[in-house]
C-alpha cells in the first residue's frame, strides 16, 4: 500500500491534478498594494453593499467561486466537491457559500493554512479517482477578523509593530482530472502541529514559523529535494517577523533559503500601507496564489513552487485561558505541466 | 477517471479500509444512559480535574485517542494522519489534541456531522494509498457548547421542548489498510448543504432533517440500494423532532424507514434524563458509533449500517444577523468484512 505516500508526511499525485481555473476578489486596500494588477476583481467598498462585514465576506467568496466556475465554463452542478475554509467561527463563510453553490461540501479548518489544506484534499480526491473536479477556496476579511479575534474597530486600539493586517479577499481554484491550464499539483505535505510556547496574539508570525520550518524540512526529506529544486518557496502570512524567524531556523540547520523564499504577507501590501509586520488571514495566501503566483507560473516565469501557508490554531477562548498558540503549515507543490 | 465515484455524490472504497480500533470516553450523564455499558470510559466528573470545561473536553478527546491507539498497539508516531473535528470556535479541541499527538493533522468542520466527515476523508486517504493509517475523531461537551452557543450555565435558562442536550463525550476510530477488526468502510456519500429557512436555534433537528433526507436519497440512488439493504440507517442527532421530520420527508416519497432507522440522539439518553428532544453534539454520533454500534457490528447483530450524522452549520453571529440555519449530512457505509 501507500503507493501515493513518500516518507513520513508527503503525498504524491501521479495524475498531477490540473488547475482548471482560478480567481481572486479583494478589498480596496489589497487592490492598492503591489499585487493589485493580478486580481480578478477589486471591490471599491469592503462592505460590498451588504449590511454586515460578515455578509460582505460571504459575497466576496461567492464572487470568487462564481468567477472560477465561469472561467472554466462550468456550472456548480458540474462540480463534484467543494472544499472551503475561513477564519470565522464555525467557518460560516464557506458553509453559506456551499449552501448557495449546492456542491457536495467538506468544510476544512487550518486557520490561515486553509487554502493549502483545501487544495491538498482536493488533489487527493481528484488524483484518487473519487472526484473529477474539486473547487477549493479560502477567504478572510479585515473587519470580521478584527472584531472576532481582537477588538471592535470602533475602539481604535493601537497595534504593536509585530501585528499583521488581515487581508480582505477570497481566492478559489478549480482542480480537475481533465487537461486544464498548464499547471498541476504533484505533491503535498500534511503538516503536524507545533507549539513553542508563544502566547502573544499580536505576534502570530513567531507562533507559526516553527511549523513552517518543520513542514519544509519534512517535505524536502520525503521528496529527496533541495531548496534549489524550487523556483520559489512561498509561505502564507508569516509576515516580516515570522519569515525572518523561519529563515533563521532554516539557516541553523544549513538550509539557506535566500531569494528562493518569499511570504505572501510580505508581498501583498506596500511598506507605505501601515500594515506593520505584513498581511495575514486565510485570504492572504489564497489571493496571492490565485493572482500573482498562478500568473507567474502560466507566464513561464516560475516552473515549480512550494505553496506552504501556515495557520495559528488558537481561539479567543484558549488565549483567555492562558494557552499558547499552536501552529501548522501544509505544503502543496505546483508545477508547470507542458 | 472517477474510478471510485458512483453517481453524483458517493465514493466507493474497493480496498474497504478496516477499523483497526476505536474508543469512546463520556461524561457521567451519558454513562447513566441506556448505552452506558458500551463506552470504554465514563468519567465521574465532567470537569475531569481541569480548571475549565474546555480543558476537560480536550482531555476527554486525548483519552479517547490514546485508548484507540493503545487498543491497536500503535504509537502516535506510527499513524500517518489525524482528522479531527469539534464544535468549539476554531475547532481548538482537535487542534490541541493534534499538538499533543504530533500526527500530521487535518482539521475538519461539519458541526455534528464531523465524525462522518473525518471518517470519509480518512477512508479516502487509506483507500487511495495516501496513508496506511488514519485516526479520526469527534468530541463535544455540554458545558462548553452551552456557553459558546447559548447562555452561561449560571443563568439557568429554561429550555424549550424541541431543544437537545449536547453530549459530553469523545469518540475516535483508527482506520487502516492492514487487516483489523472485521468491520470496514465500503462507501461514503458527501452531503450538500440544505436550508429550508429554519431560524430557531432551539430546534436544530428541524433544520438538519432535510439534509439527512437529501443525503439518504443521494446515497440510495448512487448505489442502487434500497433501505432494506441496510440493517440500520443511523442519523447523528436529529433528536425526536428531527427524526420524525426525516421519517415524514422520506414517506412522502415512498421511502419507509420503519425499524431500520434510528437516531443516536434518541438512543443515548433515557426518557427520564430530562433531555427533551434528545442528545446532540459532534460527540453524540461519535460515541454511539465507537461504543454501541461497533459492538453490534462485531457481535454479528448488524451486518451493514449507514452511519449518517447531520450538522447545523450556523454560528452565533449568523443567527444574530437573522440568517437561517444550513444543514448537512455525510454518510459512511460500515460493513462486516469476514
Amino acid at each position: 500500500m501507500m503507493l501515493n505516500h513518500l516518507g513520513k508526511q508527503t503525498l504524491v499525485f501521479p495524475s498531477r491534478p490540473s488547475v482548471l481555473s482560478y480567481a481572486s476578489v479583494v478589498g480596496p486596500k489589497e487592490g492598492e498594494g503591489p499585487l493589485g494588477n493580478f486580481f480578478d476583481e477589486i471591490v471599491p467598498d469592503d462592505l460590498m453593499g451588504q449590511d454586515s462585514f460578515e455578509k460582505a465576506e460571504l459575497k466576496m467568496l461567492e464572487d470568487a467561486c462564481d468567477r472560477t466556475l465561469s472561467k472554466a465554463k462550468k456550472l456548480a452542478c458540474d462540480v463534484d466537491v467543494y472544499l472551503g475554509g475561513d477564519l470565522l467561527n464555525q467557518i460560516v463563510s464557506s458553509a453559506y457559500a456551499a449552501r448557495g453553490l449546492g456542491i457536495p461540501y467538506l468544510g476544512v479548518y487550518g486557520a490561515c493554512s486553509s487554502m493549502a489544506q483545501a487544495m491538498l484534499l482536493g488533489a487527493v480526491l481528484v488524483d484518487g479517482g473519487y472526484a473529477d473536479t474539486a473547487l477549493c477556496s479560502a477567504v478572510s476579511h479585515f473587519s470580521t477578523a478584527e472584531r472576532q479575534y481582537r477588538f471592535p474597530l470602533e475602539l481604535g486600539s493601537q497595534r504593536p509593530p509585530s501585528s499583521q493586517w488581515t487581508v480582505t479577499g477570497a481566492g478559489a481554484v478549480l482542480l480537475g482530472c481533465e487537461k486544464g491550464l498548464p499547471v498541476g499539483i504533484t505533491h503535498a505535505t500534511i503538516g503536524s502541529v507545533w507549539d513553542m510556547g508563544q502566547k502573544d496574539i499580536n505576534n502570530m508570525g513567531a507562533a507559526m514559523a516553527p511549523a513552517a520550518h518543520e513542514t519544509l524540512k519534512a517535505h524536502l526529506l520525503d521528496t529527496g529535494r533541495d531548496v534549489t529544486d524550487y523556483d520559489l518557496i512561498v509561505s502564507g502570512d508569516l509576515g516580516k517577523v515570522g519569515s525572518s524567524i523561519l529563515r533563521e531556523l532554516c539557516e541553523r540547520e544549513g538550509l539557506y533559503l535566500g531569494a528562493r523564499y518569499i511570504d505572501c504577507g510580505c508581498e501583498i501590501f506596500g511598506d507605505d500601507q501601515g500594515v506593520f509586520s505584513g498581511g495575514s488571514g486565510a485570504g492572504c495566501s489564497a489571493v496571492t496564489l490565485c493572482g500573482w503566483l498562478f500568473s507567474r507560473l502560466l507566464s513561464g516565469d516560475l516552473r515549480r513552487i512550494l505553496f506552504m501557508p501556515t495557520g495559528a490554531l488558537m481561539s479567543v477562548t484558549t488565549s483567555q485561558q492562558g494557552e499558547s498558540i499552536p501552529g501548522i503549515a501544509h505544503a502543496v507543490t505546483l508545477e508547470v505541466i507542458p
